[in-house]
């Protein structure tokens, strides 16, 4: 049975001279504990401590990383238990996984088959590589471990040494699972909420009155005019300041941020709330909001965060069925340079205003975003963020971004993932390939040794805590 | 006199033990069949078996690539015997072949050189570095060769190791070539066509009515009406499948599929045959006939190939002298995450449906297509082409798109050449870049070596095979 | 104290076979003349000769490259001398030199420490990494050398081997500066003009009429309608090559060359002269002025540059501030095949005309550039600029362009800087980037070590020549 490969050297480069600088700088900065400053981990799971039950449950249902390829390898969704709101039963669940174990070959060369490696390995103490004959066997393992009170959240969340977690939550939540978590005792684990008020903003989705309605309910605020909808925005984010939110995080189809005029806008907003307003207002109150969601990070401190530039449930069908994302949200190109002048303009040079942009648009990253964070001293390159969060992507980006815009202004990695196991992986690859990356410089004498530790450190330890103000 | 560099190493990363690695697995597929799905040999030459008659005429004149460097290097076109419809006589092709030695220097890091390099050695047994000196001796060398029966066609066809070889015809052709090919008692070969439907679907094109009467009549059936002609269209993708066809290529200058209701498309069409429809308008329909080739491809099965984002004939006066195809079709950007969507949304998960996507737009790599072809089963990503056929292009594809998509969701190489003689050279090229490639994931430990080889393996003689229904 | 890196295999591959190479070939160039047919060097430092007087006004001050990132770190320009319109006093240049030295890390993986570290030892002998403890020693090091004769302007020039130096100079400019230069009997360097006339093609600027004016009365020739006004510039162009100038650079939002009817042409000016003409109209008269200096080039011969793609002075508040080039102009993304196609049909064939297009957006350089400079004899690839001119950026270029064009279709490097001291340091990076990359080439037998050698003398030798008609 072949072996899962899970090399002390993995990621590093081959020449040996490179491989003994990055072997050295990554021992340095191995054992630092995780800042997780963006990701979907649902809080629940930590506030209920509830026991993970299966291997499908966990590693494949939730991760649309894992269910997209194999539903372009020929497997149905609803066999891999892709939006069903409830585990797949034991059975359905078994199949899944012996499924995802036979097509192991499909994720070869993506960071997914490196993540699962590595879990599987350090997590799970499995070396065999998944197959068809191994499968249940596999199966088997995993789901008697996740039985154990060792393999509770809680406990995995120590044990990967998580020194704080951000998770991304709706402006309408009523943040029980963090309260919960800080009320709690037993609980000495730092996890905080992440403002993300995405279908607040467009004025021109289907669900935008209702949302706005929920809003109001949430704030305890009227949300029927436009000042009474920002002093809702405006207490939600308070609140959720208070429950240790740092930052704020956008996603929308572009960033344009070009400001309207107040009474233009809260004609628009009255419009919009009785669908009245066309496309085009639509589009122009998101890009003001945008502009307005700035100038409250700009008041009350919350980090904003932007990760722009994709086209949502591109496959209307699969939408249908299973709900958004299931594994078919697609980027399209963006424009930052003129679109995000206006924003920038206002609040680029304010005090403590802190904006970290994220693509999957890699044109971007030489052409715009190093060069507005190499004068902004507000604007932070996020890290390679979806489709991108992968060794040779990652390494086309700090090539890409560092000789205009240096270390300092990269906001440290963002895990951004659904999937709690693979936490500790993808932190670690990040390590090992900042660790290759400053190796690289050093034998090619462009940096001494003892800077690229120095630089490790921070790019570990202190720019994540600078840039999210952790 | 300076030997030819044709290194048993060649294409191989310098680092020894990464070297080692591709060596043994390039040596695992070295020798495995050419399958070329893709490319633009004219089908006569192997019908009829007339022998090459020089090197101008077999390697230099039909080939934009050769001769469009040799222009921008200040040599006119008609020198070379570019668009002359007839070879050079004897005295100006050996004009011709001296200066291409003379300037062999321009072509220096391209793959012509790379191309030309492996030819000259492997099929003419040169050695010697084409130059003023030498020009004459080469050219006598590979016209004597050319005139015996080792060299002709059909018997380069089988040193080649071709097991079948996709040509690329017009849907009004009569596939006599193929025909004849066929029917020949002497001749086991596998030559297929490829249905290129561009001109008749492009409505706004100057000479789109007589093209839409030359398809009716080689349908046997009336295009006058929109009806009659997407019948005839039809009935010749039909005549092309029972030739062997297994595949239809379209390159527009976008891939917008927008589908009209067919009224529209009907009057359209009407208007745009008596040259009454707006360039709106002929734009819309060719949009919508790009959706109807889908259409007809999740029908009769035929591989839908894409090639778009190409301005032909930049330049008016060369192309009014010269005609097609001489050097100056230059690429554009172009988008597929919005344009596909239409198409996607109907055809995206149609049993049978294979879509693969060509590009000279390598930012759509990882940001569009390796998204596209990582969720649709129906979506495959093209092998690099034009301008990126080459070794750091190749590269960076595999770099951009495997993390993505991983390697079973790519078409396999094809060569999409008009240069017969070069086909063994670039295959044997994509196998060491391949190699190389899948050597660096080893050495890095993302890749255990067996997978390694088996992937390699899958790329040459499997991919190919399941993504064109060889 | 940590000593500064000065490595003398710097830049070099570390596989220690393609090092060897490297390290060979660079050898071979090391010391060939300096070629610097684009910068921004101010030719009255020569023509006066007066000293420098101290680091800050010399290293920091008009060096945006320097003073961008020192911004986003948190410095305000005005401590850093920043559009003060005259030096520091020496406190304070005192005081903007600790800053620097202590935020050295800040420019960790970017090329202006890489030049700094250069500059530092190789001109001023200083081989102390700075930082805030050995501030002030340096600083006061440096001013003492800089009040020496071996550090006034001419001697630099002199010691730096430089062969020929262009500066960009205004059409309404006297040439004061070159004619005192060419008259001194004392001074045999070569200092020639360059002319950018950007200010008077954009009909929609603040300014024009008042450029047109001055333009107008420096040419001695009434610009008060259009003709007129292609007159002045006609003759400004003579005057500017009279006085050595090679090329006419432009640098605008885009590079459309879409030429209108004289008519319309001379419509539009009267009306923009009296801001009576819409934007969209003085973008058309923008565009066609772009063709008319295409025009004027394949008359006069001054070699065509185009610097496009820039959104200038992106921080209103700074601008109104500290003026222009104080780094925040941000790079947009730029079409060419389109755009320049009424420029190409026209001229592209031209003999004598040469267009030479740099880029600070990478995704047209294998897309649009190379295949343009791979079929027009006129069109040539500019060598990386500007946030690209650094060693990553310079591999991603040779790398995206040289599979289509070859090494012959590229300008050959141009340091386009207003950093006098950095000239040697950058043309010296470029000598080992392109060894590096040549090298790799050879190792990989894709070139052999001859044609190596030889490509890399015509990189530095020879391609500027011939490209900028030195």
């Amino acid at each position: 049975m072949p072996a899962l490969q899970l090399h002390p050297d993995r990621l590093f480069p081959p020449d040996p001279a490179t491989r003994q600088v990055a072997r050295e700088l990554y021992h340095s900065v191995r054992d630092l504990p995780i800042l997780s400053p963006h990701g979907h981990v649902d809080p629940r799971w930590l506030a209920e401590d509830t026991p993970f039950t299966d291997p499908t449950s966990l590693l494949i249902s939730p991760d649309h990383y894992v269910t997209r390829l194999l539903h372009a390898s020929g497997v149905p969704l609803d066999e891999l238990g892709v939006g069903a709101g409830a585990p797949l039963d034991e059975g359905a669940a078994r199949k899944a996984w012996r499924t995802f174990c036979e097509r192991w070959p499909v994720f070869r060369g993506t960071p997914v088959q490196y993540w699962f490696t590595v879990e599987l390995a350090e997590i799970f103490g499995i070396h065999d590589r998944p197959d068809a004959a191994n499968a249940d066997i596999l199966f088997d393992r995993i789901t008697d471990a996740l039985s154990t009170p060792e393999f509770r959240p809680r406990a995995l969340f120590r044990r990967f040494g998580i020194e704080v977690l951000a998770t991304t939550d709706d402006p309408a939540d009523d943040l029980w699972s963090h309260r919960a978590l800080r009320d709690d005792p037993g609980w000495d684990g730092r996890v905080i909420p992440t403002f993300r008020p995405d279908r607040y903003l467009e004025p021109g989705a289907a669900g935008w009155p209702a949302a706005v309605a929920a809003l109001g309910a949430a704030a305890d605020t009227d949300t029927g005019d436009y000042r009474g909808f920002l002093a809702a925005l405006r207490r939600r984010r308070r609140d959720f300041a208070a429950h240790g939110a740092t930052s704020a995080d956008h996603s929308h189809a572009d960033v344009a941020t070009d400001p309207l005029d107040e009474p233009v806008a809260a004609e628009i907003f009255t419009r919009a709330l009785r669908r009245a307003a066309s496309e085009e207002e639509a589009t122009a109150l998101r890009r003001h909001l945008l502009f307005e969601m700035a100038a409250m990070s700009a008041e009350d401190g919350l980090v904003m965060t932007l990760h722009p530039g994709i086209l949502r449930n591109h496959h209307g069908p699969t939408h249908e069925r299973f709900g958004p994302d299931t594994g078919h949200d697609i980027p399209t190109g963006i424009e930052l340079t003129r679109a995000l002048r206006p924003l920038l303009e206002r609040f680029g040079t304010a005090a403590g205003f802190h904006l970290v942009v994220f693509t999957t648009d890699e044109t971007v990253f030489s052409r715009q975003l190093a060069p507005l964070a190499g004068f902004y001293p507000s604007v932070y390159i996020g890290a390679p963020w979806w489709f991108l969060d992968a060794p040779d992507a990652i390494g086309r980006w700090r090539s890409a971004v560092t000789e205009t815009a240096g270390f300092s202004r990269t906001s440290g990695f963002i895990d951004d993932t659904r999937a709690f196991c693979s936490i500790p992986a993808r932190h670690d690859m990040s390590r090992r390939l900042d660790a290759a990356h400053l190796a690289d410089l050093v034998v090619r004498h462009r940096l001494a040794e003892d800077e690229a530790a120095d630089t490790l450190r921070a790019l570990v330890a202190d720019n994540p805590r600078t840039v999210f103000k952790l």
